[in-house]
């Protein structure tokens, strides 16, 4: 069994690094860490305690890797145009695809490019960032909401493809969470991120900002109401509630920038298309209006274009 | 025929003064500059040369002033308490109230005040500032379009009082256009208003930036022609292609910051009552949701509650 992990950065280091940890086969593709992480490793500082890795599997180009059993795919989602690239370098063409990745459409892409892989979803709850060179800071959470593509997006179910990931993960001591169904999930995740990503960025705010004003309150819950009601007209039966239950949880959570504000900060391209173009879009087809999500896209444009 | 100008800063200041010096007797009632207008007279710098009054019928209360004919409020809304206090005191009752103010809301709130008098709405097309005590600088136009409110807001046509005030701003060299349904013109501006006036603040642009990128001039033209069928819902036949033709206008001229802008910069309380507030409401209640401008008003409430 190895597995190979593309995009090893905040995501992608952090898990690699635990499996690696725990004695299995990783191979990681680096991009500008290559070098650094090559002669001196990758050290990720976590909550739950260090982890020194010296001798790392590190490529700098997909060809120069072995077939593997398992590709993480943990890129941006700006980057997944890469895939038809990597893809049928890394994995094996049985093989499965685990794509750690925000917004939708991943898994269409993927699965195109490997038609007869497993393509699994997953949707991390993990607070860390990478603050240098093969140097990653895991400051929170780390459990994985996981699900299978099934054909056409609809419900997969637990498969056995899904259901060894899971167990090799939590062999790693990540926590993972099957989902039947992968699509529900995605749907799930963006009623908190298409609130919370744009408007910290719009409003440059921290998620702890937004939930302690009222008219920010109003417009969090507004805007996930559109979500929901987006998710249910795709097929999805998100109920109504799940916007205030979100909230009070961000109440609770640590306050923090979402990846979208990082990214703006830092100059990067944010990854709108995934969390926003894709969603509107699916929504669109079945016949509801995103109307609140669109201004939130446009302006995220705008600023990008200004930021760029 | 006397004139009480209640709240003379950028747009009262200059058509007052234009009044002032066309021979009409103006009284003005000052808030902080009462003193230095009082003893240094009003000075307006213009395109079309300087206005400089050096003795100016100034005072600082309403109780002060002369009951007059006609009175123009030129406040800003966000004072619009202060009129059951104010009107009172400074115009007959069966005299003509004129409000240059922006957005929905005002003459209501007016004619509940002085249900005697004849109520106009008047909407400037004036860039002009206020750059210091009793200093005005007026940078471009200073049309106004004028109509009067009707019961229940209802087209109330071209009444003698609303030709007997634009006969009178025309002898004073101010171009007025009547318009027969005020409740209409105000929808017309607040097409305009409602996209520029919020995104300016809440993207940190001027006019020109939002005009000239791609994402921007789609918000522009969604926000636009939601405005557009919110109007048509409260049933002012405005066209769609009005959207355009907005957009089109505004390519053409200077580029310039809206009033609300100004009003943030400054750490002044934004007009979110009268540019969103009310025509949100208004058009509820005819059954249409404006989802695009709560979004905004939602986001300009918070940024001024981070500002004050």
């Amino acid at each position: 069994m190895n597995i190979a992990v593309i995009g090893p950065g905040a995501v992608g280091g952090y898990y690699g690094a635990l499996l690696a940890r725990a004695g299995f086969e990783v191979h990681f593709l680096f991009h500008s860490d290559f070098e650094h992480v090559k002669n001196q490793g990758l050290y990720v500082e976590s909550i739950n305690g260090d982890i020194r890795l010296s001798h790392v599997r590190a490529y700098a180009a997909p060809e120069d890797m072995p077939v593997c059993d398992i590709a993480i795919i943990a890129l941006k989602t700006t980057e997944n145009h890469l895939l038809s690239r990597i893809l049928p370098q890394v994995v094996r063409p049985d093989g499965t695809v685990v794509l750690l990745q925000n917004g939708l459409g991943a898994e269409y892409a993927a699965q195109a490019v490997v038609p007869d892989a497993a393509v699994l979803g997953g949707l991390c709850f993990l607070c860390s960032n990478k603050i240098g060179p093969g140097h990653i800071r895991h400051l929170d959470y780390g459990s994985i909401r996981m699900g299978q593509h099934g054909p056409g997006g609809r419900a997969a179910g637990i498969t056995p493809q899904l259901e060894a990931v899971a167990g090799l993960f939590s062999t790693a001591g990540i926590q993972v969470d099957t989902a039947g169904d992968l699509g529900r999930a995605r749907w799930e995740k963006l009623v908190w991120n298409m609130p919370f990503n744009g408007l910290c960025v719009i409003l440059n705010a921290v998620t702890s900002d937004l939930v302690s004003s009222d008219p920010s309150t109003a417009l969090l819950r507004s805007v996930m109401l559109e979500v929901i009601g987006a998710a249910r007209a795709c097929g999805y039966g998100v109920e109504p509630e799940f916007a205030d239950e979100m909230i009070a949880a961000t109440r609770k959570m640590v306050s923090y920038k979402p990846s979208m504000k990082l990214d703006y900060e830092a100059g990067r391209k944010p990854e709108t298309d995934a969390i926003y173009r894709y969603p509107i879009e699916a929504a669109a087809t079945a016949g509801y209006d995103m109307s609140q999500c669109r201004v939130l896209l446009h302006q995220l444009e705008y600023l990008d274009h200004q930021n760029r």
